[in-house]
């Protein structure tokens, strides 16, 4: 029986409480599915680093790297350990290291969900670029302290990252309904962002089966808002992708409805599987986390490990869930119930 | 009788069209106010950069110098002349020459206009740094042309900058519902916005009776569209601002109800009035082009001059317009059928 070996990194907070429930739903599904899923579980977090000075051991990079894939929770916990320090030492670096460069997050709305917006029939696959561009971590501070200090932060956009997620972008677009929507803002950002459409317009060329627009990242908000319907697979910067897929979360309903995937399409590396959203702190270990972001996360990692059939009886039971209304789940016990559901929905 | 001198730089497209809307109604508020207002027209614009091969002529800042205030339409018309060029050399000038450091951007539906959002009763007032950060133009490319090139754009943020905006908005909050909220990216852009964050936290305590919440851009545009009524005044850098203004315009309607004022506080130079929408070369001189946006965009230079009353009746206008039902109107003498209907409810 084929086996694959997960990296299960729960990290801080509702982290925890969501991995568990997807790794539930995922060991089932796998049970009847043919295959095995086997589980090793690291406790890296902002914990550990209060006991151990680093959020993962200097090995834990190489540690990742035999995996099949990498399910993650969230990580961050401010209070404890800044952001600057607990992202930068956990998240990012996988991300970077593996060549995670395609975050995959899809926006539409589950059955029964109801959104903040009166439109309701989109289905957006939005592609952020996510190893280099705004969060690449180049810049710095002179004068600190003083009335002429200087801040700057340098965004640093390579042809070989611009042109890989476009591609990447291209070849969902072909997947999809044929429509890509390329996001910059090269009316104020003239070095970088006009670099990325020259790539697109390039990059046209050889897909000409796929329609391509350039939207400036305002009008792009916007569109989200005033005609989600309108879009198809949406490809954009770090930043730009970072900010249109937590409003992708905010249309579907919110961030326990918002799944992504960090993926290696060269395979040279594991990907990692985790939720939009963080780790929520107020609300950790109480029960009432969503579950379903997470779970439909697993979803994509069965997908991307080439159990499709696993993966779609996966997102059939999340949304025989939603369809029966989570809102009428109690929410004391949220996680645990919605859990349930999902699980005897496979039978 | 006092007389304001105003520059009106209708520029490019619909820009033109709303531009001599919004004055028709200025004109006639003026008369029944005791005041005057005394227009100087300038054709700065695409078409004026394809004769003179510049968008204004080079003494342009001095010329405008000497005005009480600036009203603006839209600039550029990409098939003409890149954005790159057009925007760079009118629109972005202005606001830095002159200062114009606070680009303030009410967000909220005027009765009987009807929003994207289930949500409605929301009132938000956006303030964007205008000057420096990530529209700041500095940048380069390196190894152009092959597969090596390299674009980086620096943004960069200055003490000065950024502790004026700040002020602006607790003031701002101050005289609102004492609610600020600051927007940056401080757990991915480690260096400009961990600035941002230390200098708003330095400000909170002199403004002991303004609230202040520091939030992630991401989170930010989600919580527009998720919780609008839970805001009152937002604060945020070139870019997030621009980002947070076009989700806005989005919100109350469309960009066609968004209006904005490019300020300069310290009154060193003249301020700028001009709505959020751009010159939208498709829908241009076909007389459907909305021109609240730049109606309301003149209320608020009233207000800039002093004449609060008459800013105020503008804005009375205006609602008892959109109250009727804009979309009541017959598109296509859209622009002339809203001017006259704010006309006549100033009688
Ligand atoms: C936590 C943060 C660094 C992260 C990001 O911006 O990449 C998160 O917002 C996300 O969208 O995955
Ligand atoms: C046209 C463009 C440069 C401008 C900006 O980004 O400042 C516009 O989007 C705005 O919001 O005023």
């Amino acid at each position: 029986m084929k086996t694959y070996r997960i990296a299960l990194l729960p990290g801080d907070g509702i982290g925890r409480d969501v991995t568990d429930a997807a790794w539930a739903v995922l060991e089932k599904t796998a049970g009847s599915s043919g295959f095995s899923l086997e589980a090793t579980r690291y406790p890296w977090s902002c914990d550990y680093y209060l006991e151990n000075g680093s959020m993962m051991p200097a090995d834990g990079i190489e540690t990742l790297r035999s995996f099949d894939a990498i399910l993650l929770g969230a990580v961050g916990w401010p209070i404890k350990v800044p952001d600057s320090v607990s992202l930068h030492g956990l998240l990012l670096p996988i991300r970077k290291a593996f060549v995670q460069y395609a975050n995959i997050r899809p926006h539409k709305l589950l059955p029964g969900v109801q959104g903040p917006l009166r439109s309701e029939g989109f289905d957006i696959l939005c592609i952020r670029e996510n190893t280099e561009g705004e969060y690449s971590g180049a810049g710095g501070r002179v004068h600190q302290g003083t009335d002429s200090e200087v801040a700057v932060e340098t965004s640093i956009f390579t042809r070989k990252g611009v042109e890989r997620i476009l591609r990447f972008g291209f070849e969902q677009a072909r997947a999809r309904r044929g429509k890509l929507a390329s996001v910059t803002k090269s009316n104020a950002q003239k070095y970088s962002m006009a670099f990325w459409d020259e790539i697109t317009r390039k990059l046209s060329a050889e897909y000409p089966d796929v329609e391509v627009t350039s939207y400036h990242i305002d009008a792009m908000t916007a569109r989200m808002v005033m005609a989600p319907e309108s879009l198809d697979v949406v490809v954009a910067s770090n930043l730009f992708g970072d900010i249109l897929t937590d409003l992708g979360a905010a249309i579907q309903g919110g961030l326990g409805f918002a799944a992504s995937a960090n993926i290696n399409p060269d395979r040279s590396a594991p990907s990692m599987f985790e939720p939009v959203h963080g780790s929520a702190p107020d609300i950790a270990h109480l029960g009432i986390a969503n579950p379903v972001a997470a779970i439909w996360s697993g979803a994509m990692m069965l997908e991307h490990l080439g159990e499709a059939d696993a993966a779609g009886r996966v997102m059939a039971a999340i949304e025989a869930t939603t369809a029966r209304g989570i809102g009428a789940v109690p929410s004391k016990d949220k996680t645990e119930a919605i859990t349930a559901s999902v699980l005897s929905a496979l039978d």
